[in-house]
This record gives structure tokens, C-alpha cells and sequence, in this order.
């Protein structure tokens, strides 16, 4: 595994593609380090939606090797009071405003440390006050990867904002409630319902049976894969990152069932 | 030329650029092979459209450097009996589902083999069925771009899957049959006509007079460049993959004459 | 900072990410120069959209590091009798097609000269009447990557195409008088007053009250940043560029006033 020789940033923002503000952003950290290799994770973010922001980044940020650096930029705040910050984990280092598109990183069971990015040396000599990702976080990303220390940023602080990510959970009645957290762009629909708090009611529960309740869809099995799912069968799994999706194979299930991102998902088990 | 220095791996996938996964599957890749630059081909193509990555890749991937390894995901068949296949050519590596997705380098006069990927060592300790491409194909190009011989992955087979590529034809009157097989972003109509089989009929005509009949559209003459069609002017030219084209200069001419893929085009020749 | 050891190419185009043209400069190049790294600025450019093409190239170019080579393609006179060019400034090297989308450049203090691309043995040996994006721009780029001397493509021209940039100007009665020339992804109205002349007229204003014009809106302040703007407020800025920037908080600027690219802004100060 290489170190400092050739650095990876990843890059999520909700600048899209059509404007050259993600361009500009490489530009700026290649003027600091030439070395650097880029990965896009998305730009394509609804602006300003932070939570998707922090689910992408949740979903991705483990698959890539040691030492990457992951800059996120999605800032509805940019220019105001709010702060930018750098956080660790044993494996990463994590830089972007602090409005909780972070929030995942906070759980991570390897997680270090925040700190406030107050030192002025490590932006561009002049700082706009819309265009933070260019001034501010770039900078200090393509500083980090030359293998300068966060300490030289600021302060370490505690009071950094996390977000109230939607978590599934099992009701009075032993029903987990849940809700559609992303939808990709084959329109399957991805919840917080881990196969995990899933097995454990399953295995509690009488004969095996159960109801996934979407809409006014009730779903009765659990495919492995995809193509499992018969023609425009409603169809469940649990996907790459063991959640439970809800799919329609070759379709799109989000188009067809009016259903989006939001919506009420409920798993029903026989205990009796 | 580098060899195995700096190697370069070409994506080409239906996963969009809104979601992660391209992004996720470079972090695996970077994790086994760290000197990897990526070039992305299209990741745009509709969910599921075999035909279309098969064009995209066989448009594109002669004009990279060889040693290059091409990567396409497009994957309807994720999780079922559907194998993993690497192929290989001359100057080419290729590692994809076997679902026909490679065609266009069956035909390649330099195609050695393929081999089938059956040996677990070279995908990540644990496999999804439903993100093969983060799970299998990816670690599988990053182990070949550092040298893995295609052998340790699984034996050779001769049975893939090689699809029925749409292809022009003389007719019983000697018309030149063929058909629209891709749009491109300017709403130019691109045909299976080559400009070999339009000559071979040329040089045998009278009068080296000709219709091509698409619609209601009866084209007479063939350009050189876009800029010497009329404002508004149904055209043909023959395009930089030497394939008949219609198109409307600076218009959409898909959206203008209302024809899509899969739509008819025949060239008529005066041999009497 | 690097010299020729790992150049860097931008990439600027209206090719889209759905074709692999794209790819398949990039591919051209890295056969040239395996050492090449690409950042991409935007390939959605609308098809044949010079004056975008212009301004997201002059937005964007100082910001990477010196020696970087900016590559454009939009090119609706390809195969023409239209000549491709390199411009050179101190710090950077152009090339594209000489329609003008190197305007900025040419107003650059550094700007040195402009090279006509005439020399065959930098393109690839079959030159398309279709696609020199793929068969003389990029391999020029690339070669200019390795540090082929620019006198070595042809002669230097004097008689380039410059466009006519819509600029802001005071009117007879002292009225800035401006244009909007971009809108971004976020629906912000990006307009042609920069600070300078705004500042300008404000110093030599009696009261610093102004009214700025556009559409059927009067506003009356500039804010620092995005967030001071009142939800629903029309609202106006200095962006990262230094230009006046016509927005709504957290809403598409664009959408709601059903302005687009070409409205006339104006900025009235009081001068009695």
C-alpha cells in the first residue's frame, strides 16, 4: 500500500457536472500537490441535500484504501458562521462543513477526532465567501495528503454537528419500522432495514414467515438477487450493503409505485 | 509505452453518476493496485442495455494504449448462474459479466481467449449477489493490471455468450439493408451501414447515383463534414468509425425526424 | 511543482458523458503520454455552445498549476475549412478549434501567441472529417505533453477568431448596464458586472444606495453570502469570479423569475 507517493482524494459535492466548480476545486489541489489521484464519488447531489451527501459518503468511504483523504462539499451555509472541519478515523481523514454530512464518520467505530479548520495558511490567499470548496477545503485536503498534521488546522472540538440519520427500529408490537432512505438510479428503492435487526426478529420469530409492507404492497420472501424477482413482481433482497431494498427486476420499482425516498417501509413477523 | 507501471483500466457500466458505485468500484481497485488510473468510457447507458455497452466498447477501445484493461458492468444477470468472463486479445484485456457484453472483441481479429472467473482469491472476501462489479469484477481487473495471469482465475471456455450485432446486408435487389444502432448527445443517427459495404455497391452502379431511404427521408448525396449540410437539410455522412450517419447540421436530427434506435435505413443504387 | 514528469490535460468539451468521444481522446492521449493525468471541466456544454464553452475555460484556467494544457472541443465547423490552434500564455498552453472559444485567453496580460495546427505528424496517421477532437487535438495536446515545441505544429497567425464577449458598460446616464451570461447548476444568475465597476460607480455615488434591475425585481443590497439571502428574497452577490450573481436562497434563481442567459441587468446608483 502506498502512503504519501500518490495520495487519493475522493470528491462528493452537489456541484454537479455541467459547471467547472468541481475542475477547479482538482485544479486548486494540484497547484499544492502534483501527485494527487482523484475519485468522483457523486456530484450529482440534489443541492444542498446533506443527507444524501452523508449517505453516499457512508456507503463508499470504506471500499477505498488506507490513507485516503475524503473531501465532501455539499454547504448551503458557505460564507456564514458555520465552520469547516477535518475528522479522523483510524483509516481516513475526512474534510468538510460541518452540517453534519459527516455524521457517518462520527459512528464509525474507529473514529479519532474533529478538528476546527481555523488556520488561514492552508486556504488560497484569498477567500471568497460563496466558493468555500475552492478556497478553503480543497486547499486544506491537497495539505493533508502532502502529510501535514491536523493539529496545524486548529483546534480539536466536540460540539460538531451530527445529523439524526432515520434508524429503523422495532415498534411496541415487534414491528421494525423503517423508511426508504436513497434511491438509486435503477429506481430500487434502498431502506434503513439492516439484515441484521432483520435475522434477529427472524429468528424469534414462529414459522419464518413475514409481511415487508410498502404502499399498499406486501411482500412476502426475500430474493438473493435481482433477476429472482419475476416480471413486474414487486420484489425484496437485501443489497451490497445489507439493507433491504425493494426492486422490481428490470424496472424501475421507484417510477412504477409512485414511491420515493421518505416513504414508510414496515417488516411484520408471525410471533404467535 | 509503460507496461505494468502505471496501468490504465477503462469503466463502462449502467450505474450512472449519481450514485456511488463507479466511484466505490475505483476504491476497491485502487486498494488491490494502487498505480491504477481509470478512464471512464460511459456510465450512462440505459439500466441494462447490453447492446449499447457492447457498441460503446467496441467504438472505443482499440484507440487505447496497449496493455489497457477494459472493464464493462452491465449486469441484468447479477447473482444468478451467469458467469464472470475475462477475454482476451492481442493488446487487450477484458473482464465483464457473459452476457454478450463483449461481442464486438469475439470479432476481433486478435482475440486469443476467454476464461472463465471461478477462483474466489481474486475477489473480495465477501460477495454480494447483487454488486458484482465491487465484489468480483473490479478486484479481478486490479489483480490483472498487476500481472495475474488470466489462468489463475478459471479455466477457458468456448461457450460464452456472443450476441446477434445487428448487421447491414445486401438484399435480394441489391439495396443495402441496415439499421439506426446508436445515438450519440447531438441526436445523430448512427447507422450499421460501413462506408466498405457502400463502396463495394458504388463501385459496381451505373451512374454512382444513390438513395439512402430513412422514413420518409430520401437522401441523395453524401458529405464530408457536418458544416457542408443545409440549415435544416437531412443529411448522411460517413462518421469517424466510417459508419453511414444521418444527421440535421446544428439540430437534433433524432428529435427533428422522430427516429430512434433500431429504426430502418436502406441505400438503393442505380445498376440498370 | 512537476514539470513534464506527470503533466496535466483539462478537458473541455460538448461531447456529453453518454458517448465514449470522451474516452476515447483520453485513450488517443495515454497511447501518446502514459504519464498524462486529466481533470475534467465540463463536457456538458450544450452542443455547439462556443460562448459557455468560453466562459467555463476563462472561470477556470489560472487555478490549476502552471504548465497545465487546457484541451477544448467544441467544434461545429469540424472538417472544415476552420483551423485548429495553440495558444500559449506564460503560464499555460491552449488548444482547440479557432472559432473563438479561446477568447479569454487571448485577453489574458500573459497571452504570448497563437500557433496554427498545420504539422500532420502529430495527429494520428487517418485524420475523420468528423472527430478531430480524437485525431488532431488530442494527440497535439498529448505531444505538446511531452514537450514538443509549439513552432513545431506551424506558423504563428495573427488573425484568430476573437468573439465579441458581451461586457458591462456605463450608459449615457451612468447605469451599469450588464447582461446575464451563465446560470449554474443551482439556477444562479451569473451576470458580466464584476466588483470593479460596481465599486466604481459606488464611490462616486452620493448615498451608496442603489437599485439593481432584472426582470420585474429591485434589489436593493448585496449580501456577503448565499444564506443572508431571506427565504423566497431575490437576492444579489459577488460570487467566486468577482461577478454580480443574481440568486434565491436554497431555491433555482433561474426557475422561479423565468430569466435565463442573455436577460439585461441593470444597476442604478444615486448620483444627486
Amino acid at each position: 500500500m502506498k502512503s504519501f507517493k500518490d495520495p487519493i482524494i475522493t470528491l462528493t459535492t452537489d456541484f454537479g457536472l455541467n459547471d467547472p466548480f468541481v475542475g477547479i476545486m482538482k485544479g486548486v489541489m494540484l497547484g499544492i500537490n502534483p501527485d494527487l489521484r482523484f475519485v468522483d464519488l457523486s456530484h450529482q447531489i440534489e443541492p444542498q441535500n446533506i443527507l444524501k451527501a452523508a449517505y453516499i459518503l457512508g456507503a463508499s468511504y470504506t471500499y477505498f484504501p488506507e490513507k485516503t483523504i475524503h473531501l465532501v462539499v455539499v454547504d448551503p451555509g458557505v460564507g456564514s458562521e458555520r465552520r469547516g472541519i477535518i475528522a479522523v478515523t483510524e483509516g481516513y481523514t475526512f474534510i468538510a462543513p460541518d452540517n453534519g454530512v459527516l455524521s457517518p464518520v462520527f459512528h464509525d467505530k474507529t473514529f479519532l477526532k474533529v478538528v476546527e479548520i481555523t488556520e488561514r495558511r492552508f486556504a488560497l490567499p484569498e477567500i471568497s465567501s460563496t466558493f468555500h470548496g475552492r478556497d478553503i477545503f480543497a486547499p486544506a485536503a491537497a495539505w493533508l495528503s502532502v502529510g501535514t498534521d491536523t493539529a496545524r488546522f486548529g483546534r480539536e472540538i466536540r460540539d460538531y454537528v451530527i445529523l439524526d440519520l432515520p434508524k429503523a427500529h422495532l415498534n411496541e408490537r415487534d414491528i421494525i419500522e423503517g423508511e426508504i432512505i436513497y434511491k438509486d438510479r435503477f429506481g430500487n428503492l434502498i431502506s434503513n432495514i439492516s439484515q441484521e435487526i432483520f435475522d434477529r426478529s427472524l429468528a424469534t420469530s414462529k414459522n419464518g414467515s413475514f409481511n415487508i409492507l410498502i404502499g399498499s404492497t406486501d411482500i412476502k420472501k426475500i430474493n438473493r438477487f435481482y433477476a429472482e424477482g419475476g416480471e413486474d413482481e414487486v420484489s425484496a433482497l437485501f443489497n451490497s450493503q445489507e439493507l433491504l431494498e425493494i426492486y422490481i427486476h428490470q424496472k424501475n420499482a421507484s417510477g412504477v409505485l409512485n414511491i420515493d425516498v421518505g416513504e414508510r417501509i414496515r417488516v411484520r413477523f408471525n410471533y404467535s
